[in-house]
């Protein structure tokens, strides 16, 4: 039997055309996959039936209630008991569907899937993860925004999390992991990741960690999962994609310079675009939320039906591999690991 | 007159030689420049005799002991009373240098700096600055690893120190400053970095303070000033390093795909060159001490004769832009401000 994903069909920037489309795209590589879709049904019948493939694989449940995406938290979740996005991952929550997907409100979606779906046993914090492209192929680096303040021992879960989605979801044998830090001493940085450092090694994925890592260990891909908190996170992702704008304006505006650099353009241009492609972040769309009870994805907001098929997939992968499954299990292993120390 | 800077002779990964090519390139551009450098005399004498047009600027002042790379700073300090860095420090310290450029050892150099030359009245804590590029042109960032933990209070006096760099040695009449942040609305982020707008926006830089900003705001070049902890700024300054290389990689990678594309490279070469050189970190290669009494400037440790002559020039302009004693008055402004402000 296929995968069952609950779908907000009204989150994000160009939603619900994208999503739907999104939906059709990944129905092709999934054809096993069927979609619950919440939403509008009159504009989500329309748009699925454009789709002679996606039809038998879509139920669409209506609702009229949509989080926009300047609605704050709060707002979502006291005022839309029925909204697209609430219901989708309630399915979840009630067994309906394995894993839900929205390019809805970022705020309102970790809000309500926290509500909803509530954490694993034994996570205390669930963290933002998402793909990053480095030198040698992709690593996982979280938190990326769900935690401000982070302690060690959310770090420390953080870690485990991440070396159980590189050795399920990435199909990695041997992960490693890397605590982000201002140095590669030990002395170094702030206590707190010290502490985390010291926690990992002596927990059940200690074998896995490498160490502290630099800021440009993660592109270089030194290690598979990259742990930090969510401040620092959100901060680095976000300015690595600045850094990423500021080199391809500068390679645009080069070819611009001179007769003899358009001409190179336009030889190497279909290069360009296999470039392009290769850093479009469409390719690392998803958001994924770990540590709580069901698969929960974000797409990003702006994202296109390219894009959402990608975060659809990320879903999928998800679900099939069991990771969550796999998440609880090294959690009782990593408290007998504890007990057993504490009892030696 | 001239400027006189101290030269720690024998810092950087190919000191000597490095840093009196360096020289003798800054020495073209400011003729009436002057340098004592300091270290092996033997060695450097021979050096500086090879370029002409620098034998009259240099005195050179001898010693044996070098601050290695791998170093501890306390080792620097308590072992090596005559370092040619320590000795260069010292020079301005006492008042026959205005200012100091060393490639080598970055926690010593901190911390002697800090020993030697003390604090400005008023500064806390000296941060660490440096250029970043940016899709409009440039801004300074600050701190980017001086200071692992910050309160709110430093960060405030990052921001006095930063407008004051913009303003006088960036010659921008109005220059703005962000607060670094996971998010732009006000209830986002730490409780110090909130305190510190707070603390900003009521100070007498108040005008010039243009709020939180995200990630992606450094390269867009949303403000002139970027101020953040040292752990967040170090680890985002070597991300974004690595990001770029990451960039620059993929495009390398791109050109050797077909026969087009090599074609397309052999004639867009001077233009990728051009690139390469605004890329070139040599550019941006001047870590800056902001905060201490006297101008310190710490050059790459990896840099070339080009990347130290950048670090010169940064200092003379530093010098000449009398930075330090606009901080100082500034700062005097801002406790006569916050006294009016109490007595109201």
């Amino acid at each position: 039997m296929g995968v069952t994903l609950a779908v907000d069909g009204m989150g994000g920037d160009q939603a619900p055309q994208m999503v739907v489309d999104g939906l059709a795209l990944a129905s092709i590589r999934y054809p096993t996959t069927s979609f619950i879709l919440f939403g509008d049904e009159k504009t989500l019948s329309a748009l699925v039936a454009l789709h002679s493939h996606l039809k038998d694989h879509v139920t669409i449940v209506h609702t009229d209630e949509v989080v926009t995406s300047e609605m704050k938290p709060s707002a979502a979740i006291r005022g839309l008991p029925q909204s697209s996005m609430r219901l989708a991952i309630k399915a979840v929550a009630e067994g309906k569907a394995q894993g839900v997907v929205s390019a809805g409100n970022t705020g309102a979606y970790m809000a309500l899937a926290k509500m909803v779906l509530k954490t694993l046993p034994g996570i205390e914090r669930p963290a933002l993860a998402s793909l990053v492209p480095t030198l040698k192929s992709e690593s996982v680096m979280l938190d990326l925004g769900a935690n401000v303040e982070c302690n060690a021992r959310n770090l420390e879960q953080f870690a485990l999390m991440g070396v159980m989605f590189a050795r399920y979801v990435l199909s990695l044998c041997k992960p490693k992991v890397g605590v982000l830090n201002v140095g590669s001493e030990e002395m170094k940085g702030h206590a707190y990741v010290k502490e985390a450092a010291d926690l990992i090694r002596a927990g059940s994925i200690g074998s896995s960690f490498h160490g502290f890592i630099e800021g440009d260990d993660i592109t270089k891909g030194t290690v598979d999962v990259i742990v930090t908190d969510g401040f620092t996170g959100n901060v680095v992702l976000k300015s690595g994609e600045g850094v990423m704008q500021l080199a391809m304006t500068y390679v645009r505006e080069g070819f611009k310079n001179s007769i003899f650099a358009s001409l190179g353009y336009f030889l190497a241009r279909p290069m360009l675009e296999k470039l392009k492609s290769r850093l479009d972040h469409r390719r690392y769309n998803g958001g994924i939320w770990l540590g709580l009870n069901g698969v929960a994805i974000k797409s990003h907001g702006g994202t296109d039906a390219l894009g959402f098929s990608h975060a659809i997939a990320l879903a999928i992968d998800m679900v099939t591999s069991g990771v969550n499954e796999h998440i609880v299990a090294e959690f009782k292993s990593e408290e007998a690991h504890l007990k057993k120390k504490a009892a030696v």
